[in-house]
């Protein structure tokens, strides 16, 4: 029987639903639920490969921070009920589930804030009186470096918060953002665990991460760290702002490579003996169920890889190039064809526009995509959230830049001027979901069908 | 039966043999047998779609030029044999054929020299006397801008040869060379056309572009140009270099504006009524022998793209990101898995070392690949030639980094320094095929397998 054709409008209505299903299909309250759960009749609590008697243990806390971490509070508090002692989790601003046992604390981000700050110390509170016999449950997902600020003693908010913004302009990277980050800090870099032991603790953690590296989640905050103080000086020395950084950062920094100051816990340290850091999800789950309901809605489904870090544009024309493959020689799959793709790429800021790296990623392979025939692209977070932006992503297909360019608006400005953000809000092509309550990076869904697309008036 | 895994050793001579498959499987003579041939009883000459009567033709010549050119004229000499009565075709020095009739010209390339424009002058005067009932077949292949050139009247190869290092250093792209070179030849942009009319032109057609665009392959010397002398003066203005322009191209430019020089031929233009272009072979046909190869060799085989260009850092990194995910979920395709991609990416000059861009995508990726599980990354020009350097490119897999840091080469380094040609040639791992006489851009593969390597002595 010959195939049903899609049309243009069915394509985008498709690449939405699969996108939904995705994000649907990392639900961390279900996530945690998959992970943990109770052996009634021994009174067992299973988390992955562990077992732990819940006999042992006199008091359970839950603690966490991050995106996420309300919905996964839900889905412990299902699991563990009354038995959980108190609990507090510091959330982003609206990011709230309905709980009844575990305290949710708003707080800033990407920028932290006092409430943060406030909802840090709160938990270290919960946390100080800590017996052997106690169990804590720490919730962990992207978003919690900002979300858990705890600056080290003699250091304010305000001081991390100047550092953070020199180490931006100066250029570090991510990685070197966090190594300083993980070394003026009372809970990031497995200092958390300080805290803990030798109470037990358990970590799960949703991974917002490429390669899912523990240390790096959040900065790790039960993990141990693998950079020391004199790599913090040796990137002070690096890009010359030691006279920019706050004085008291780095008055810190030196103190802390001359052994004042206790460096972060490494592998090795006996600290980490009654602590288990599990993900419990990550972005090919989100890929897995995308693919699920695109093979449900007909298409011939292809993952690229759940990796893709790099230039957003770059990786435009890649998934461009491949969905102008499939309509010229039916490679890598045929039509109706899905490709997914997912990970985190970045953006180079040329311009002053409004925009997020979906948004930017989803208006440059428009302009690789004006065929004759049908391609959708469609990019989102999985959060909700696309950079600066009220909007999760967009999505554009092969008459999108005629559709603008009939407008009067120019495509190929818009992306110069990294804006994609207007550009999609003028065609209508916003995607806006709100907070999804959880994040493991972004989705991106190509969809190629063999019938010529009708003129749009 | 439990699949054979095949060891690191095994994955590195696979590659070298699906490459060679790769570009034995657009060998040009076969290329031009498959698209023309004779129909003995009725005499009749079969291109592609086309059907010509040789009782209407009383002379067939044969022109053309490019890397690939020899090797079809040889095709072509074995359809047609005597019938031929003459026929002249530039090739790159080294990149000859044994013929019987047609002639082949050594010339310069990538810059052209004064035997190109011998040939290109002798080729005109073998179609000067051209009579409607003439039949002339031009062979056309990557290379052949250089190949052939014959500036307008007035103009010399050496104002020709100072426009392009004008052009090529006030950062003008691709497209805007060729729009200006197409303006100032008396060959290229479809002018070749004007020294045949009314004589019947069959130019078959091997493509190294993506996209396999007519008129950019080549500068198109028998095909439409829809570029004009309006945009050459735009580019010159765009890019202010009016001035740095030798004084007679420039003046060339203004009289073409001012219509005291005929504008190239444009697609309304009768000319082309007895002109027929026919693409014989292009990367695709490329991937698919190599794909065919990679099977029979027992893998699981995934086509990306042959229309892969942009950044080559950036595709390296995309490339790694899927083998990372083939060893880590099985997707897109399972062990043991080749991934098949092709094109031509552009290189960032930022250093001053020795390579080309297949050269440099398998360093790249190399450093992206440090994996316990075997994978190799190969990437060769199925010209045998990639940048300015005597190899084809370059063969990695998952341990090369690592056994350069062992003998003290830093990897990043000669990435930094564009110099991944002194780099290979240090671990013995250039590919060197030398002409292979075709030209269908680059092929890259990718072949994973789930074995853990044995660490190299």
């Amino acid at each position: 029987m010959e195939p049903l054709h899609k049309t243009l409008f069915q394509l985008r209505e498709d690449a939405s639903q699969i996108f939904y299903a995705g994000f649907l299909g990392v639900d961390p309250q279900s996530a945690v639920k998959k992970y943990c759960r109770i052996e009634n009749k021994n009174n067992n609590l299973i988390i992955g490969e562990r077992i732990y008697d819940l006999c042992r243990f006199k008091n359970i806390y839950v603690i966490g921070a991050g995106k996420a971490s309300a919905s996964m509070a839900k889905g412990i508090e299902e699991i563990l009920g009354n038995r959980i002692s108190k609990g507090i989790i510091n959330v982003k601003y609206e990011h709230l589930e309905d709980l009844k046992i575990i305290r949710l604390i708003e707080a800033g981000h990407p920028v932290p804030d006092s409430n943060g700050l406030k909802g840090a110390e709160a938990m270290l509170a919960l946390i100080k009186y800590l017996k052997p016999d106690d169990l804590v449950i720490c919730l962990i997902s992207g978003g919690g470096s900002a979300l858990l600020p705890l600056p080290a003693n003699g250091l304010t908010l305000k001081d991390k918060q100047d550092t953070i913004k020199v180490l931006l302009s100066c250029g570090a990277d991510i990685h070197e953002i966090n190594t300083i980050r993980k070394h003026v800090s009372l809970i990031k870099g497995g200092r958390l665990v300080q805290h803990v032991y030798p109470a037990t603790l358990v970590s799960l953690i949703l991974s917002d991460v490429v390669g899912d590296n523990l240390d790096v989640i959040s900065s790790g905050p039960t993990v141990p760290d693998i950079s020391t103080f004199s790599d913090c000086l040796y990137i002070i020395d690096k890009y010359q702002i030691s006279d920019k950084l706050p004085a008291s950062i780095f008055q810190h920094i030196k103190k802390g490579v001359h052994g004042e100051i206790q460096e972060t816990p490494k592998a090795d340290d006996k600290l980490f003996e009654n602590t288990y850091n599990k993900i419990i999800g990550s972005n090919i789950e989100a890929i897995l169920a995308a693919k699920d309901k695109a093979n449900r809605l007909g298409y011939n489904t292809l993952i690229l890889s759940s990796m893709i870090e790099g230039d957003t544009v770059e990786t435009a024309h890649f998934h461009a190039a491949i969905a102008r493959e499939i309509l010229k020689t039916g490679h890598p799959v045929t039509t109706p064809a899905c490709i997914i793709s997912g990970g985190e790429t970045t953006i180079k800021i040329k311009g002053k526009g409004l925009g997020g790296r979906n948004q930017e990623f989803v208006l440059a392979a428009a302009l690789k995509i004006i065929e004759q025939k049908n391609i959708v692209v469609l990019s989102c977070g999985t959060d909700g959230t696309d950079g600066p932006t009220d909007a999760a992503g967009a999505v554009a297909d092969n008459q999108t830049i005629k559709k603008a360019q009939r407008m009067g608006i120019k495509p190929q400005h818009f992306l110069d001027d990294n804006d994609s953000y207007h550009f999609f809000e003028k065609l209508g092509d916003l995607i806006k979901t709100g907070p999804t309550n959880t994040n493991v990076m972004d989705l991106r869904i190509v969809l190629v069908e063999s019938l010529v697309s009708k003129q749009e008036g």
